[in-house]
């Protein structure tokens, strides 16, 4: 663990330890429809995206789910189970999502959200999505509603893709 | 997400960015037997833990898990579905376990460990666990073989205590 690449602050030269952040978030429902925000911010501004943020310090990642939700879509949820946990490896980054069935319709844009808006199955903007993260979730997560599947028993998604090529035999 | 508490550089007071930081690692199992470690560092040096370490940069969690038990066990293994989440909010931490199959019995120690010993449940030594989060994995893991619950329908221990808490009404 020692022997990898840090941080060295190029003012002083002090070692700082870098390491990979956790991206927490919610797929808010409400019936047959899920809630989006359009980003208001880099990256991928204007593009759609499940309400989601980095993890902070001394927080759980339901409570950083439930907060990123709060900030970004003025929504408040009651948070169900977790449905996927996706490694972006590339840019050191480990998405979490929760299922989440949104407590009233008083949602709105936050600072970080152009429009806030719940979409009916058919009419989610699939050219129009923020991250593969986000549209990999919301497929999964639909995949499971038209089997039936209930929100307690969703399969969660554990990267599968890089999980089988990774193991080792 | 900008509000919030940064580390300052004490050197050049250049603002750093701080976040919880994950704990990737394995359950390793052989037959009935569940393989520990006997820490040679601190924290916890002496007490016995399931091999696991700080995810780094660029690396996926199972292969994190894959990394920490070959470097602390000597330990190549096939690696298992995840069957632990757990927050550690008041030191900033995310502790997650997947399963593994041991592949050979070629284990040994690595420099961060004493001793790496294969244990019969009834005699692991709970109480020279050197974690919380061990216990809970080791006893919900043994739980489920119990039960008879096959290894790929552990259910996630997704840190129960706190989500409930939080779950907003
Ligand atoms: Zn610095
Ligand atoms: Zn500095």
């Amino acid at each position: 663990m020692d022997n990898r690449l840090r941080h060295v602050c190029t003012q002083c030269k002090t070692i700082h330890y870098q390491n990979p952040r956790i991206v927490a978030g919610t797929l808010p429902f409400y019936e047959d429809k899920v809630l989006l925000c359009k980003r208001a911010i880099e990256p991928r501004l204007g593009y759609w995206t499940l309400p989601a943020g980095f993890m902070e310090n001394e927080e759980t990642t339901p409570n950083a789910a439930i907060r990123e939700t709060l900030e970004e879509a003025n929504a408040r949820v009651h948070l169900g189970q977790l449905i996927s946990i996706i490694d972006v490896p590339h840019i050191s980054q480990v998405h979490m999502f929760f299922a989440a069935e949104l407590a009233d319709l008083n949602y709105s844009s936050g600072p970080e959200s152009l429009e806030v808006e719940l979409f009916a199955e058919a009419d989610i903007p699939w050219d129009e999505l923020a991250f593969p993260t986000v549209k990999r979730t919301l497929k999964h997560f639909l995949k499971a509603k038209e089997n039936n599947v209930l929100i307690r028993d969703i399969e969660l998604l554990v990267d599968y893709i890089d999980f089988k090529d990774r193991i080792k035999k």
